[in-house]
């Protein structure tokens, strides 16, 4: 603690902290200081010291700000252009046949959008994946998120994808003041060949990055691949080396039983993202195997995948339908708990994105990216049980203020980093174009 | 036309109508005159009348008022307090003790936030099975929804459960100006000997009253009646006569194949709720099966259950769960589309409740019971299929004004006629008492 006034200070509100157990659990009343971006405490004492900013937080709840571990954030330009179809035409028919006319201009305005849409939804940080990731970050450090960003590629691309990726990578570590982390980002086992894994792999020990990419999406996948060569799109990733590496595995609906010891196997940290809500519209067999993969230790983290499938970039929903999907496929009404379903909002998606030390929970030397939650309308009322509270009854909409390293992104329902109806203007202008899928060309085909 | 003004014109909006084969479309930049109560036009005449009151909607989307056709209002008073449980310990461990305890008084604070919640959330009409319902009954007529009411019983109340249910019917039926409906409220086939069921569908012709009850709500249920007597719950129905009557039939997810002729032969107006929400958070196997009862012309309402299963009265997101479970568990992406979920959140509702003649749509000489929608968050941007962005990215909390037989009840997210605040200290002053379980008594068992 030092003399001078903190940067920032969060009075009277309820605090979800973690025990040593990981716990879920509730502090009231509490004050937040936070410093140099970092909290500098979280205590319960009445005394509120001088601060550069106040928050007076009485009646809501602070939460570590919100991590949507696996989206394509620009593809919120693409929201509603592809509905009620299967998961090929959708890609294939219509949204690749788009994307592949994307200029870095409409990425921008996406990312814009997208960023605006996640801050008012008490998201502080994301992990995206898509191409002409350089506006991405450029829209990261314009609106003072976080974010864990990777440039995808195919191999149909040839070896600049992989390359470009790395640039990427190697760049933008570290960028806008640290909040940017970099992963490198092939698409998924079935568009990338066993070599360029491999060499993924190779480059990600080598440079020490992260690997950030689509596996075992659905059921269909793993069993076209078992089909065809024998093996799932998890061994694939076993054989080619990049378990050794650290990896997030978005999806993972189509894990079988004998991925898991393989994922057991693994000397890298692995991670997988679920994102529930696009596999019930896809209408998916399955689910991410969530139970199976707390058994190994495996963090799940929660996600949204792009808008042009989901629909919003909305990790509230995916919390919640986290805990449904999870009662519903299993049986089970006890498994996921609301608490179980906060763990998973909060420690594991944090470890999934590569900051579980930095990020995930509100305890003294973690980032202050906190959310301030406002329970006063009717249907978050009474509250007999707040984790039930927030997980089943709050909406991302009841998100009041979103804080990323101790910067007010949004204050009271306000944004203050990101002007939506000049990007939702300059969006309009440009979508005609955009549209007309007469340009669209097929670099590859989404062909499991 | 009169030459006097109009009591309210709403102008600028988009219009969500149907055609003449009921499909849903939309009518943009339309003015909406209402006069009595009543929507006198719908029209896109650039010209808008003299009105006393008037809306500027532009950017905004007029829909009819959401229908929550089947909950227990009362019941927010115990959102959370059981949570993760099965059905039968939630119901006979938590929720009956307190219930067995509730004072006219809590229902009635309970129906106030409800109705709060309710508006806010662009409901204008519920039905509502429950006790005390006198109370509900005066809640309505203060805050200016509309509702479809029934007291219910069981048969371990005596034939006083069913007097009462007739009685409190037959003296509210058209109250509050005409926005109160009744309906006799049986609680379930399992909890209402066949001899009441008859006697019941006896007093419904009679008197010309419709019937709202449980069936066959879980499969478990379904098979511990066949089990047992040898009939599925809906055949129960059938032999009662119930199914003479109109009747409105609560969940329906144990409904089974050799149901379906039973329905298909009801004399009465048969309708089903469906309130997807619970069944996933209490990991039922089955849902409501929608594609089924559609064949057979059954109207299938949106509805949420009440709020300590459900843990909210939000009948936005039961048209969007609507939408995504029905995809998953059919496994076609292509049912229910968008547009779909809309009918049911529409016309299928309004007639759920009796009342398809008078709501459901907006058009000339229907009630005027209307919601704006705003579009002008990130979320809900851009716009390329407007029925798409209202099902899978508006939410409860884009409604900015809820109008009920031309009143306005919220304006602008402004309630005009609850008061919100005051309910929750009254409420939580009671709380306590509530909660002490050691008082609760079983007065029958929620055994299927």
């Amino acid at each position: 603690m030092t003399d001078s006034p903190a940067d920032l200070v969060i009075t009277g509100c309820t605090v979800l902290v973690h025990d040593d157990q990981e716990r879920v659990g509730f502090e009231e009343n509490a004050t937040i200081v936070v410093r140099d971006g970092v909290i500098e405490s979280v205590t319960t004492s009445p005394e509120s010291p001088p601060a550069v900013e106040h928050l007076d937080a009485r009646g809501q709840v602070a939460l570590p700000g919100l991590v949507n571990c696996h989206t394509h954030a620009p593809m919120v330009a693409l929201r509603g252009v592809a509905e009620d179809l299967p998961t090929e035409e959708w890609f294939n028919d219509v949204v690749w046949p788009i994307e592949s006319n994307l200029t870095a201009r409409d990425v921008e305005l996406g990312a814009r959008l997208a960023c605006a849409e996640m801050i008012r939804a008490g998201v502080t940080c994301f992990a995206d994946h898509y191409f002409s990731m350089d506006t991405v970050a450029s829209v990261v450090e314009e609106c003072g998120m976080r974010a864990h960003l990777g440039e995808a590629y195919f191999s149909s691309q040839g070896p600049q994808g992989r390359e470009k990726s790395l640039e990427f990578a190697l760049r933008h570590r570290g960028a806008a003041g640290g909040r940017v982390t970099t992963a490198l980002a092939p698409h998924a086992p079935y568009t990338v060949t066993d070599d360029d894994l491999a060499a993924t792999a190779a480059l990600a020990r080598e440079h020490g990055l992260p690997v950030h990419l689509h596996a075992s999406e659905n059921r269909d996948q793993a069993e076209t691949s078992l089909e065809r060569h024998g093996v799932t799109p998890i061994e694939v990733l076993a054989r080619t080396g990049i378990l050794d590496a650290d990896v997030l595995i978005a999806h993972g609906t189509g894990i079988l039983d004998r991925d898991l010891p393989v994922l057991a196997g693994a000397s890298g940290r692995v991670a997988v993202a679920t994102a529930p809500r696009g596999y019930l519209k896809f209408a998916w067999p399955t689910t991410t195997p969530v139970g199976a993969l707390r058994d190994l230790g495996i963090p799940v983290g929660l996600a949204t995948d792009g808008a042009a499938s989901n629909n919003s970039l909305d990790v509230w929903e995916s919390m919640a339908l986290t805990a449904l999907v999870q009662k519903s496929t299993t049986g089970d009404p006890r498994w996921l708990t609301s608490r179980q379903a906060l763990h998973h909002a909060t420690l594991q998606s944090a470890r999934a994105v590569g900051l579980g030390d930095t990020l995930g929970t509100l305890a003294p030397g973690r980032r202050a990216d906190i959310v301030l939650v406002g329970l006063t309308g009717p249907h978050t009322q009474p509250v007999h049980d707040l984790a039930a509270t927030l997980v089943h009854s709050a909406r991302s909409s009841d998100v009041r203020t979103t804080i990323v390293d101790g910067r007010i992104l949004m204050r009271d329902r306000e944004l203050l980093t990101l002007d939506v109806a000049e990007v939702v203007r300059e969006l309009g202008r440009r979508m005609p174009a955009l549209l007309d899928r007469g340009h669209g060309k097929r670099i590859q085909d989404y062909d499991t």
